[in-house]
């Protein structure tokens, strides 16, 4: 290995004299500077220096699973990469409580200075929604122009760019799609998993109707909502009300693609399956985790300026609560649950086809 | 003082010979307990104890504020109550991640031994609700059954007699309208500001105007939000268009304690003013953090059921985003700010009034 | 599956009238009591349900590493078990916070009606402890009487009962000695990591010597210290002298698990190794949270009494804050790290080897 | 106010272009990057950026307490300019976690690169320490050198530069020695106090003795125990045995100022008091959150390097162990409840000395 000519500083190495010199308040321009807009920048800075972070990490991923062949060494990679960006997400909302600490009266200091600037200007979070395989047709519409309607030309750019590349979700489904388990051997998992789903339902209509608790209105909604779900695991089997679902936007997830992902959670103790699941975990905990920083940010957006207009002009905490309910990309992902059995309706899964799912090496006694 | 008598002994104190006899798994009464279900039955288990302990510290609020003269003394105290009431819903909002570690599938192994009991049947959750001034019009309602309609008999009498008992809200209501500093000698507060808001409506007008950046129809829409805002900051000033907003629902809280929170924001740097001003931010601190509380578990709920049923027969996550959105209290206080002026703005407080509004004893020097 | 007869009520369900009928302040035995007592009653309540669910958690653990051969399908859900213990000890932390909602006057109202009673006398803590492979002599102590001195006759049996009984220490340590793959057909993992370990100990000391920004004296420092790692890696080599080291209490781990958790380590990405890999990571956490907890309790207290004696009779802070730093149980694996080298120093296992490492089934197009 | 003339962009306004250009991985100058180095980089830089808006909030501090009379108005600022540095410190301690993302193999990948670089070499953490009030002989002597020996000259003037000007302690403690209320009237604090004293520890004794759980052996170190306490408050009410402890540097704080911080924190409720006591607590919250940090900080190097040398040749996580003890500057604080006595033992204030530690505002009702 190479080794260092020069002493490398501290100051140096992190660029210090630059990062601690990019804190201009134009609040001081023309005045006694407003002692709160150094907060703001800061936070925002340490924000966009974190996004650029989980932007690597979504990189990271991109290499592993960017190949017709994942290696399974990889995986536990890829996940750490995931895991990684969970754990940012929670400092990103502690930073929500910071951020707290300034009350409106303070941000109305400096607020006007800062007009027509806005967050909705953040290029780095546009990439993160569109790597992440945010769609233009997902994003709830504040006006009638364009998300990056407020970019500057080299920034929109840069984001536009990716709304055509390669993102996270194409990925995983194309990753999942890939699964040979779903039909493997003299395992049918479709099928086993249809005959459980029959047999659930059935049960489950029961429950409603010997609940002693429910009044007449109460059971009669609840047996609609049973067919609600009933009609949704129809689709499942239904390659034709499947494509209806998708082309309504109301799935987004190919079939198969569902399929390896309820095949993955229902047999997650499988050695092979054991990494993807993990996988699929983490691909939804930070699609929770967004959602729950959105959500966190509208509510502080309207603390702070209550009903006013945002200094980007967006009708403010209005427009934003309605984004953290429907910004989601692996909102399929978190449904899933949806389309769950009870392990003890499940068939387990043949011997042979377990071995084929362990690892090569096996432990001699294992036999006994 | 008064001495024990005999030797007080940990696990007694605690009553821990109850306290950990309290888990009987429902899943291991017919066969083999599911593993998670202990965690089902802690998670909750400690919810409820933090819930009798905010309750606590809401008596402890209610015994200082209801009075028709609350001692100034006692202020520091109250918000202390509050203060830990926030820190409480931390590990509150906490829990949640702990109890995300049983997966879907888990929860499956034992759901269907809970049917029909629920978390909406927590009887302390509702008297926070209540005591802390949630009113019955207020509630989402997710059937056409009143929210106490699956509470035993006598859980259900004691929530609803904290309907017509005093609340947190009408408490601090009450509390405000006797300030005293609205028109106070030389000083008419609600003139002065009367005067500052249309000085900044006039200015903000004119931002939008001179945007460079805005479309047409950006701007149009933008106007369109200013206009908004002028009618309701109009209602302010017009006792009649301000009882109407009371009558719809739009707003809850009296037009002088309205004044009276504004002024206390506005001016929350006078001595006198400046624990009250941390009453208000504490009482917005708690409904934000219920509201985040309820989005998380929203969200949690989603996660682990999908689209399907609760275990009570609620629509499950579909209601409960509702209610995070709807069922609030001091809705009004957070939105206080959309009626904030910068502190540049406003006409400061006249000497001899600062000094009523300061501490009896002032250092000598003072006058320099 | 069979159904519930009659219907579950929540309450019922968590025996809510038992749990929420558990708290008797002692300080309003006598005459009014302290409100904060309440608090204080709960936030140990709640420790104490949390220590229940970790016991519940590591018996989950136990159940599975307590074989000969571990099954590699269980292995996933023994890692669930020790994150969830680690997502725990995150609210067991942030509860301290609450308990610093009360101030050290508040604690003075009531603290003389609990003498003697004591935290120390925490069963289930020490049941913990125990469970996870503290042994008495690894236990710091503070006063000459063992550490269940202060328990119930039957707390005490219940305590000292698991002394001998496997712990979690134990039953790691056998797992890793039974890997078979530091010596694995043609791979010989311990010849090729000490020949790497030869190459690295030379690279340091020219690192230091080159290093223009030590004066003699520090240069000097940094070469005794390297001496002392190379004679800690020299022990690794050496069973003697490492049999030293167990003596003298300065490792506990044996010989031949310490090589299969370096090798577990350092070769994580190989399928069969991630999730070994995985549950060390999860078992270092649980050390270094619990070493937290210690810590923060420690300051907590200090800052609760001062310099006074504790309830039970400890000289409080200063005890705890040695308890803190010393009672580790996975301490050689949190150090293992001394051990470790870069990748790029490392032989890379041979194809052959890297099959048998790998799952069974292999995608066709892998040979490629 | 004016307005801005031209369109203010995010990114320019955050200068954004040079904030993420400054992140060069030297791993990658002669080969390929280490994934993990960005990691290392960015947490660091957005930890200076927090150290920055630490100073900032420092300074505020700084402004209102550097006069010979601090307004009273402005003291609800200088708490909440505090309170703000708690809030960021649970963001910096939160993002340990995030390093500990880097597992110590990940570390090795780049860790040469970056010799003799080191965090401490970070200015701003010293500058932090010196401006909060830490002294030369405060810090732990990792080496003979000083502990700016391995900064730049400009890091290092500027650093001792701070070293003679005014402290936070300082400040405070000058603050706290013109409280003018410790005999103020009829009411003779201290005098009050030491009859108290001498009453508490009368009936500690009779506790101990009447303890039917101790030992004998036990008994005794806790009589010993109380021996030292007893001694302890002696030096509080002999000067010339206090000027002891202040030179043998078992006590900082002055004499005076000590007088004032208890009479604070036992008549906090007093309104010209609360703010006081909110400010100590604050204070205490803050040197707490630091040696939190420092401690997690110390476990987090250990687990990362085991007992190897640090990058910048510190003996690694031993020489942080003692830091985090030692390095406090608050300590006196931390330890005021040490003196503390219950509030029952405590004289009232008298009515009219009452009157003048409240408002000059008093409503009508209040004589009754």
């Amino acid at each position: 290995m190479t080794k260092p000519h020069e002493a490398l500083y501290y100051g140096d190495y992190l660029q210090l004299s630059k990062l601690l010199d990019s804190q201009e308040l134009k609040s001081g321009v023309n005045g006694p500077p407003a002692h709160d807009e150094m907060l703001f920048i800061i936070v925002h800075q340490t924000y966009e220096l974190w996004f650029k972070q989980i932007l690597w990490e979504m990189d990271g991923v991109f290499r592993i699973l960017n190949h017709k062949v994942v290696e399974e060494k990889a995986l536990g990679r890829a996940i750490a990469h995931l895991e990684r960006i969970v754990s940012i997400q929670r400092v990103l909302t502690q930073q929500i409580d910071v951020l707290e600490t300034m009350t409106p009266l303070d941000f109305l200091d400096f607020r006007d200075y800062l007009v027509p600037a806005s967050g909705f200007q953040s290029a780095q979070w546009r990439l993160m929604e569109n790597r992440l395989g945010m769609r233009v047709q997902d994003r709830h519409a504040y006006t009638t122009s364009s998300y990056t309607s407020r970019f500057s030309a080299s920034d929109r750019d840069i984001v536009e760019s990716t709304e055509k590349e390669a993102n996270l979700f194409d990925l995983v489904q194309s990753w999942l799609e890939r699964t040979p388990f779903i039909q493997f051997g003299m395992f049918d998992f479709w099928e086993a998993y249809r005959e459980a789903v029959d047999r659930m339902l059935a049960s489950d209509e029961g429950l409603i109707r010997q609940n002693p608790t429910l009044t007449p209105n109460e059971m009669e909604a609840q047996i609609n909502n049973l067919s609600k779900t009933t009609a949704h695991f129809a689709a499942l089997f239904d390659q034709k009300r499947y494509a209806e679902l998708l082309e309504k936007g109301e799935m987004r997830i190919s079939h198969r693609a569902l399929q390896a992902a309820l095949l993955i959670h229902l047999y997650r103790d499988e050695p092979i399956l054991h990494l993807p699941f993990r996988l699929l975990q983490a691909l939804g905990d930070i699609d929770e985790n967004f959602t729950t920083w959105r959500s966190r940010h509208a509510q502080m957006v309207k603390r702070m300026i209550g009903t006013k207009i945002g200094t980007g002009g967006s009708s403010g905490h209005e427009y934003l609560r309605k984004v953290a309910e429907n910004n989601r990309v692996f909102g399929d992902l978190i449904n899933l649950s949806t389309f769950f059995l009870p392990r003890s309706e499940l068939p387990s899964v043949p011997e042979e086809v377990a071995t084929q799912l362990g690892f090569y090496w096996r432990p001699e006694s294992s036999g006994s």
